[in-house]
């Protein structure tokens, strides 16, 4: 109860900045469909999109301390998630914590739980993705843990793991696939951008995917008028 | 399992441009107050007041196989009902499949579950109204019907019926009571126009709509200052 | 079952004005964390931010008579709070009733329910904190109390307190305590606005608030890097 | 607003009693995975199981008005379907109801909304699935419709309809496809009972229903010891 | 922050002991349907069935210190009230606290919040109505008050209140209004107990309570078979 | 996309069996607070209460196809963790999977989703914590993994570890921590029964935990009779 990991390898920074712009639904896919967290964490302001490398801090519930603690290991091009260690939506995280996270260069704050000062962490241009929005304080009592694995939102996070997120939610890329998740992304992109056209000039998703004979072969039948059966 | 009704009547286009104008409330004032969907259904963007020609398209949970047979039946002037067919929150709908959609005319998207590339969705102003807005992926796999009746968001949904979505929510209005409804609507609205000039002049509701009388017949007290009963 | 309270004491306009411009999170501390409503009520546009006297209103589920009441008893500088007497969503208040309120000089309202007109709301620039957003109406058949003690959204509301609502939610302070939470609400700004430039500069919150003596007493331990125990 | 209907016909009794036995997920198997409520509907105790005729009652918010003109309607081996128009927990039902129903030789209730006096009810034995317990009263001023179509938690419901009730959820079966449903529960138990006896005896679900081969050709790798990828 | 309350008056022990047979719904009506908790609150056990005399106790979120403290204000024929300063699910209380209320004669506990050792509890025949039941510890940091009126579940509580919960919710009767709510609860049961026997000798509802004209005026219409309109 | 681990070290059964007794409250807080899943998850009976070694299997949303990959990988003791790979409420398992379990020696299974034949399962006296009762039934059709670590309900669980349930919840001990654990449990419970019997006697918790300093130096205050501050 209460360490502090100050030694752990980040994904590269070149690698969040390429993947960033790709938005999280495609690298979830090149990722293999895995590591997105819950849909009930949403941006404070729809236009935030960032990438990143994970640090973790776990939080009592009604109890920011350990926010404090975090801060000091953050480093540009990071980004911190905190997780409570038993559900709550108290806002833990307000424009003073964000001022010196911005200071250090931190993209932006993912958190399990609620925030507060939102105006001014929009005006700040501050990106935050959180559970609720709640003006309710917190204390400082209680301890917690820096820089372990946590379970934010559903999904399993490391230290130096590649965080991406943007308004469709935020996943989260163990950091030794970062590479082969960014190739991956840039190669589904490259695939849907051929067929972005080719669905712009009307042709079907039916017939560029193929899917007529395995449709017909499932029995899929085309009727006129409905009868109830 | 797995049939597509290719023949139905659509509500007028000339009747749901009319119509589009009133705004939810209104349309559902007009109709009874029937035929709302579920207060969870919210726009993707803020701006966006649609009617149009339901085509309907059931899907399997996480499986979005049978949206991609639903766009061929899919003509200008349609909003594009879909509904799992048990809860689902995954993001069935992106923008590729908008492309489709917008390409042949679909004025909007309903959708009783997820739907991701939520950015690049409202850059292409294509409207979409969903329960969530989640970033994970489905598969293709298992059939499900399009163009039968369906219940989507607590409302029955027929082929042709009227939809009106706006801000409010999202509006199912029977095919053969359009007509009817656009004319109530009409008439709904000239009354309101003239008392909110009223309204917006100082008169009091009470007195507009003749409440004291029946307030005061109900048992309705006006006391000076509050004590504890 | 019925009553109107027509007399008691509002908190000071000059009072509202001056603590509006402070927020919600910092007024709630100032308070002692108390007063708060629940994190569901949410503003249907971000930069409304408003601080006035409560005129209280009970509603039955479904029915907006009482409202029509309230408007009467409502003057410049007020702020109407609406609570059903049992949980509902439905559609209680739209333009119509924001008309007639605006006209008044009231500020806002904060509804524990739902309503409806959300884009004309919008454009009238009406601020509105609510639990949902419906287009379902509402009848006019049960009495219930205006200006009577209610619970609204988890907080004891009386009239005449003052409600301060922004983004992070909507506080009441007793009016009783107003002038000494004004005062505490600057005092605890200028301190922030201290701190904040400290924070900007580079400064740990570790540092200026004097944490990791404490820290160290309660155990806490940092360590290279991370075994699993 | 407002109409009784008093003729329909009501699916056969001895179907009802039939049915009874096979439990709700096995009817709605043999239906073909249509016609479920939503989860959210609990029996308020477990060991209640009933199928019957529906009888369907809207209902204003907070306003159980209609059930006692539904109660009217309702015959030896119904079932009485309420939905509130819109969404609301008030306790509608209670023991007095019951005793009504009760004497007519009503099944149980079904209601997309609370009910109340639930311990009297479990002794009088009267089985009601609900989606809340709420002490809550109703008032009694708006008038609904009896024995029109109804959506109740997301099923469509048409009077004389089959519904079959127990701890798993309930189910609705069109009345025209009763007996066909009946029948093919009865095929699917009977397969069942033969691959229950299989696999109590050990032998795998992987065998008995031939899912290897399939399950290769998909991809399926089985591993020595796990390595993060 | 922080007082404690050591006088006040208690509702009567007689008064408490006889309205607890009526029941929750009962003595919710005889109040004039006000004082319910939100719907949420469940017993542990559905036998449970208590009413007795309010000691109200805050707490932080995670932090059941204050539950210590308050349990030496509690005597003979109390209900232990204890709510969250900001909304937790955290197992707040167990076999531990409730060994030390039931030797001082407490009644039950009424939280809105979580429990743990709930099996145990229900051996110890200790009633619990609670938000949750979750595992979860909490810590011991932080102050509050005891003895203060409260919003617990959506009701105002004061020390001294009568408080009255079973299977159908908890109600809250201000202390003054407790003699008069037993002297309604006992007239309205006596009605009730002749309407149930009229009923449940075949008799309609529509008829006890004369109905049948003022549903016509309304202009409720019965109809033979149905036809969409 | 698609493996199953058949290679992994268990927790001892005899470990397993001797912290059965102690209940999750006891082994979540020997265990450092940590390891809980989230409170939604509900024993299908009361009585239930396990403790054993996880067989981890990921499901597609609507598809229970690994469950019966998964059932050939468990053995005597162990308790079978089910998660959906996106969140998922419907029926993934009933009476048949329990023979096939109950038949290996399986102790009970833990779900993040639905479950159905929820009575047959009672009278089996198989156990089952999950986190709803649904009746919708599931495909066939996708692939996923089975012994790869996965997140519950938000806790983490690898293949091997120790899972503990009863009614207040369930709890996972890494594998490596579960003999450390089980020796806390036994130390902690000692000193429970102690506590219990101080308590029993009418010592106060204030005077056994020595709280009294503490809450004075906090600043705790006893008052007389409440004022509004």
């Amino acid at each position: 109860m209460g360490i502090v990991v100050t030694e752990f390898e980040r994904v590269s920074r070149k690698t969040a900045e390429s993947i960033r712009g790709f938005g999280v639904a495609t690298v979830h896919e090149a990722l293999g469909r895995k590591g997105l967290m819950l849909p009930y964490m949403k941006p404070i302001f729809h236009t935030a999109a960032v990438a990143g490398s994970a640090v973790t801090c776990e939080v009592a519930p009604g109890d920011n301390w350990m926010i404090h603690v975090a801060v000091e290991q953050c480093k540009e091009g990071d980004i911190l998630i905190v997780t409570p260690t038993s559900p709550c939506n108290d806002g833990y995280f307000g424009d003073l914590l964000a001022t010196s996270l911005q200071c250090r260069g931190v993209r932006a704050l993912i958190i399990d739980a609620g925030v507060r000062d939102v105006s001014t962490l929009e005006e700040m241009n501050f990106p935050v993705w959180s559970k609720a929005v709640y003006a309710q304080g917190t204390v400082k009592a209680t301890l917690a843990n820096v820089n372990v694995p946590v379970v934010c939102a559903g999904a399993l996070v490391h230290p130096g793991d590649l965080v991406v997120a943007d308004r469709d939610g935020v996943v989260v890329v163990p950091r030794l696939l970062a590479e082969e998740t960014l190739r991956k992304s840039l190669e589904r992109e490259a695939i849907e951008a051929v067929n972005r056209e080719r669905l712009a000039s009307g042709e079907l998703g039916l017939d560029i995917y193929n899917m007529r004979t395995r449709l017909a072969e499932k029995g899929l039948r085309y009727v006129g008028k409905y009868k109830e059966e």
